[in-house]
């Protein structure tokens, strides 16, 4: 079986192991360990442990549970003191606590959940992320990042943690197997670059001999990457990886419903054109129907899953193809 | 297989269900749910839930889980909003609110927890203990009765629960299944006489085919049985009961070491004394050694458990040996 590994955090991976776990594929998800907000960074304050709220989404996608299981993860008090909270994140506060361990108590939580595959904390150090601004601004931890406080049109200069981590053993030995390496979807600075940063994993990317994907947003997130291109998404990777180069970039050419555009455009959110045609890259662009169009504009489970499969399995037909278009 | 019904709530229960599961049994434990102290009585009133707590730790005690599920289960938040509350108890919340229903939330927990045997709430109906003291005096809630405001000697007059409430259909078809019911060990007005007062309780019992034992608490409470001796216990109990009378009543006749009764004469708990001989009851007496003396002075699991196997299975040989002793 082929080793996929999946680099993110938040729905981007939640989505994309959701359809993952249907192949028989050796499935690990790399989670970024920097979130800071809601139920998350309530306990990271008052218990001072380390953020579970990615690991818990991850944890879910990955589940063989019953329904009622996953949903009970995910339920999340209304009132009193607990309001707020999600289950799921209680539990591996818990676990945690009892443990004396985060990556034991994710490994547990995989045993209660039935798990296919494994989710790996991509670092134990308790971090926030930080961002520099293009005007020199420096905002502090991942929830003031992603809602921000200055002009939505300012440009991040550069992201970085702080303290600076190291990676978890379990995280290199996966990458270290890949036979595919998925980066994303997921915000750019927020779920994906965060793992990136973390000392370790992009040496361990470099060293790897497998194929590189980056599945680029469907939509530019006003605050952290607004105007940009697939190839401006891509790029950017690409600086957080050093001397590591992207194999292929998925881009959605599902056009979206103007009904449900307009809903996005409240929060500016915009459409990612498709890339132009006829200029040189070093990445194969994949254009794919990847994304669902019912309630949300957002990457399709099944639809992601396919086109990341065919790559592990048919990837000499898909360059043999790509050369007879061109 | 027999059929043993453990009718109780609190440690008591815990104790005797984790020597009887190690039996071949058919096992159900009715829980008391006039709980309204501690993490339960604040998820009672924040979230409108019904008391979890007694219920969680039944659960545990007949959890086939490995020891980190149960350790979980068990784990105390320390700090901030989620400060005082038991981690079972907000895994029973959540899954009540996701059900919408205690009974079906307590069955799926059930099964996470890989119980042996079934664990039945008394009522599904909200409801809360009331005390009518010796002067007339009434107290409501169970927390108040358990840590009495007023002088401990005074004894209390009755029970009754507020509003009335309604059996559990599966409370009623284990009682009318059940080849031997036990009453306890527990505290008497606040664990095991709020069963009694769900409607329906003492009827099936009084239709009930089944041996009737009742287990003796090691020592009086002071603000509830102060001065009790074993046969008040046991007619406190059938007085809840209807035209029923308990068939046996278990009584510990290990003798506790000084150093720690000295612990427990701080909370004026006394010993219960041996009952005297010679005297006629309606009840069968069965003195035996039943608890531990390590930390605490309490049931112990083992010893109390083949004791009640021992009602069950050999039923006819101990009535001889008792008629051959007397």
């Amino acid at each position: 079986m082929k080793n996929i590994v999946v680099i993110g955090g938040g729905t981007g991976t939640y989505i994309v192991l959701t359809g993952l776990k249907e192949y028989p594929v050796n499935l690990s998800a790399i989670v970024a360990m920097s979130d800071s907000g809601g139920s998350t960074g309530i306990l990271r304050d008052e218990l001072g442990v380390l953020p579970p709220g990615d690991i818990r989404r991850a944890l879910v996608a990955l589940s063989q549970s019953p329904q009622i299981i996953r949903d009970l993860f995910n339920y999340r008090f209304e009132n009193g003191g607990l309001g707020g909270h999600s289950f799921g994140n209680l539990f591996l506060t818990a676990l945690e606590k009892i443990t004396g361990d985060f990556e034991k108590a994710v490994e547990e939580a995989g045993k209660i959940l039935s798990i296919r595959g494994q989710i790996i904390p991509v670092t134990k150090d308790s971090v926030h992320l930080h961002a520099v601004l293009e005007n020199g601004e420096e905002v502090a931890g991942e929830t003031n990042i992603d809602i921000p406080k200055h002009d939505g049109k300012l440009k991040i200069k550069k992201v970085f943690l702080r303290p600076r981590a190291r990676a978890t053993k379990g995280a290199l030995k996966a990458i270290e197997k890949a036979d595919l390496i998925v980066i994303g979807p997921g915000d750019l600075y927020t779920s994906l670059i965060p793992n990136l940063l973390v000392k370790g994993i992009s040496s361990a990317i470099i060293k790897s001999r497998a194929k590189l994907v980056y599945v680029c947003g469907l939509m530019t997130k006003y605050g952290e990457t607004y105007g940009f291109k697939a190839d401006d998404f891509a790029k950017t990777v690409e600086s957080y990886l050093g001397k590591r180069r992207i194999d292929y970039i998925v881009v959605n050419n599902t056009v979206a419903p103007k009904k449900i555009l307009a809903r996005y455009s409240k929060e500016k959110k915009e459409i990612v054109p498709l890339p132009l045609k006829n200029i040189k890259r070093h990445y194969k662009v994949i254009q794919a129907d990847v994304a669902s169009t019912k309630q949300y504009f957002r990457h399709d489970s099944h639809k992601l899953a396919k086109v990341l499969i065919m790559l592990t399995e048919f990837e000499n037909v898909l360059s043999f193809l790509e050369t007879e278009k061109s």
